[in-house]
């Protein structure tokens, strides 16, 4: 067992600060924990005793007679250090303080986070946070996202683990993966990084079998060696993609009063991400975009791409945001064109991007895809659909995509520009067939451009 | 009554192939203008006579005993210029070609879209089309766009008018439009544009009174000294917002290959745009974005900007975001921060982005906002609000946006990162504020900087 599994696994959690008063974090963690489907055992620990939705409140984690793998702090930093002093002498494994005023506050805070992280370590306490939002595992209902359930919708499981240095930020990142049906496997808003910092949560992340992605939100790494290792270790296990934030002179200074943290510059950052095979993104939608196509799709074996459109207009912009960020228009063979030009009609283009019209229906998609596929100039292919069209039927198209995905060894990524119908199917084709479908061209070609540079590190 | 009139406010129209047999376009177009909210007269053409619908089909238009406006075209190719003769001599003032098998499709297609424009010149009728999806006017129910109401949404009355050389992409920008309640005042899909061109739909919609931002798709204009000289001239009046596809070598050929529009190089149409005051846009969200804007929100005058926000991490994005493109993060006054002091707690950054802290209730947000908005350096401001938080009270912030948007003579955009909750209080505050609120930090500064050139245009 992984040290750090006593966060995301345990069997046993105390609460301390636990309690049933309307609008309190105890409160809200208690729900939480014992409403969702997490199905281990939960002690509110608050020395004002009582019970909490029907539980005995324990005045001290001593009391309790079980053994405590987790104990997660919801109550005034300056009183964490004498409970954590008794957490150390019950045995506690892995503490979260989600509390805040430690060193984010200044000079005062920086000493008393010190003397938090001093006493943990005296007992082998692993720390996440303080100042933080905490844990979402999706695997099995762990949650410490304390926000209104009516605000705050939490992804259903999947595979991309998710890392937040701002728990505000991470918070919307899970509502809105939830909206758009992006499965997560964990997510950790880990705040003042005092113990266990993002590097630990990378390599934890890289052996976890759950994981087959990891997205970061960083603005400055605790230890930037340590940093620099982590990313280089496990970007050879699976895709890392990160958003690095502070980036502008003016968001240096930003960062700097948000979480204290020397952001670095952005020159760097750039740096230790090439050279350590981090994927970068540059905005939040890049971000989603890249880490959905590696969770779903194989790298993509060289930068030659083809598209294949029922719109000519969305295959120009896909194909200047192609060029634009250095991926290839493939140049298709004789071979290719002449069987394109036999299953396709007159009016269609056979050059790539691949035209065929208005009016395909589904079984026109299929022959252009499969033929194009076969092209071995070919290393991925992005396929665009206007659902809006009356000839296309999205239900045969679903079918079309299960068939290819299955014996394509190359990467597909789908885009399907619209409203309800279009968001509709693309969410259909990304769940049955593995073939994540986006809403722009550029946020398609995003993701083909992640599975080439993926490519490109697994082939060096 | 200017003569495009005809196009967007026909009396009556007659739908040549008008048809109920299903899957035509004739039936599509009949059962859009009967079902609809078009209160014309519609009259059927079709030589296979009966009846559709209920209505009398005429095997002429001459048959007709009314004057017709409009004749709307969905017939083969070949046959329209004898059809375009009998609307001649009957008057018709408007014909909308639907149609493909012209220009599009190689030297025959061109000659015959030659004769058919020198027909309608003979006899003063002005043609919209052939080969597109011709209009959507959102006032009065006209609407040619044939694609299935269930596959395609069409959104409400606004005052964006949006121009598609693209009919396809066109139709999914008005479904999407739709789904993002983004209201528009005519939508016309122009095809080839063999009489009435992008240049004349930007003169027309440029007095058009519904419309206050007019949004364009383009490959390569009709003709470029006319589109010079309508952009230049328009955009005095109203934004000119336009998205320029075949940017790269590859998208030029794909343009070439898709509409057969000599595409330009992007070079010559940034400079057309930078000298005639037209706002460019990259991608698709960047055009709803500024598009959106530019409707709701006055100009800025100047470059220098604030942002007030309840997440430090977002507030750095949309700090790297402004910076890059060019806009400042303003200096705040040492009166402004000194206010500021006196209403946030301690912890809250008073340098610009304003940090007021996860747990800022909407009242905090109030003082913010008008204090940063006094500031004399503040041209415009961001204000980014992270709904999931359990202390925010969304209703709230609308009545604080309803106070402030009122008064306020400098341009505010809202930002709301997340899902539903988010999403349902982001369209709240747009309709009932007139401030527009986005999803991410990255679309926010898109939207100001779109304020702040359009400032810097009538600043001149």
């Amino acid at each position: 067992m992984h040290e750090l599994d006593y966060f995301f696994y345990p069997k046993s959690i105390a609460v301390i600060g636990g309690s049933e008063r309307p609008g309190t974090i105890g409160r809200a963690l208690m729900e939480n924990l014992l409403k969702g489907k997490y199905k281990g055992k939960v002690y509110p620990v608050n020395i004002k005793g009582g019970t909490v939705f029907g539980l005995k409140v324990y005045k001290s984690i001593r009391e309790i007679d079980d053994e405590i793998d987790l104990a997660i702090f919801a109550i005034p930093a300056k009183v964490i250090p004498q409970v954590m002093e008794e957490c150390g002498s019950k045995g506690v494994k892995a503490a979260l303080i989600i509390s805040a005023g430690f060193s984010e506050t200044g000079e005062e805070g920086r000493r008393l986070e010190a003397k938090v992280v001093e006493i943990a370590r005296r007992y082998g306490i692993r720390i996440i946070g303080p100042n933080c939002l905490g844990i979402y595992n999706a695997e099995n209902g762990l949650d410490t996202i304390f926000n209104p359930s009516d605000r705050q919708d939490k992804p259903k499981m999947g595979s991309i683990a998710f890392l937040s240095q701002s728990g505000a930020l991470g918070a919307a990142i899970l509502d809105w993966a939830a909206m758009e049906d992006i499965g997560m496997s964990k997510f950790i808003s880990y705040g003042n990084a005092a113990d266990v910092d993002e590097s630990d949560l990378i390599e934890y992340l890289g052996q976890d079998e759950k994981t087959k992605v990891i997205a970061l939100y960083i603005e400055g790494a605790k230890n930037g060696r340590k940093f620099l290792e982590a990313c280089s270790k496990v970007s050879k296990l699976k895709p890392i993609v990160a958003l690095k934030a502070g980036k502008t002179e003016r968001g240096v200074m930003a960062v700097s009063s948000h979480t204290g943290s020397l952001a670095g510059s952005y020159q760097i950052y750039s740096a230790v991400f090439k050279q350590t095979g981090v994927i970068k993104a540059e905005s939040l939608r890049e971000l989603f975009a890249k880490a959905k196509a590696l969770a779903l799709q194989k790298p993509a074996k060289g930068r030659s791409i083809a598209i294949v459109t029922n719109g000519g207009g969305a295959g120009v912009l896909a194909t200047d945001a192609s060029e634009s960020m250095g991926l290839k228009l493939a140049t298709l063979s004789k071979d290719t064109v002449e069987k394109l030009r036999e299953k396709l009609p007159q009016m269609a283009s056979t050059r790539n991007p691949v035209d065929i019209l208005g009016d395909a229906p589904a079984s026109r998609y299929k022959h252009a895809i499969e033929i194009v596929l076969e092209d071995p100039s070919v290393h991925g292919l992005i396929v665009i659909m206007l659902f809006q069209s009356p000839a296309l039927d999205a239900e045969e198209m679903v079918e079309v995509f299960k068939r290819i995905s299955k014996k394509s060894e190359k990467p597909i990524i789908g885009c399907a520009p619209g409203g309800r119908y279009a968001e509709k199917y693309a969410r259909e084709i990304e769940a049955t067939t593995g073939v994540p479908v986006y809403k722009t061209p550029l946020e398609a070609v995003y993701a083909m451009h992640a599975l080439v540079e993926r490519g490109e590190l697994l082939g060096k």
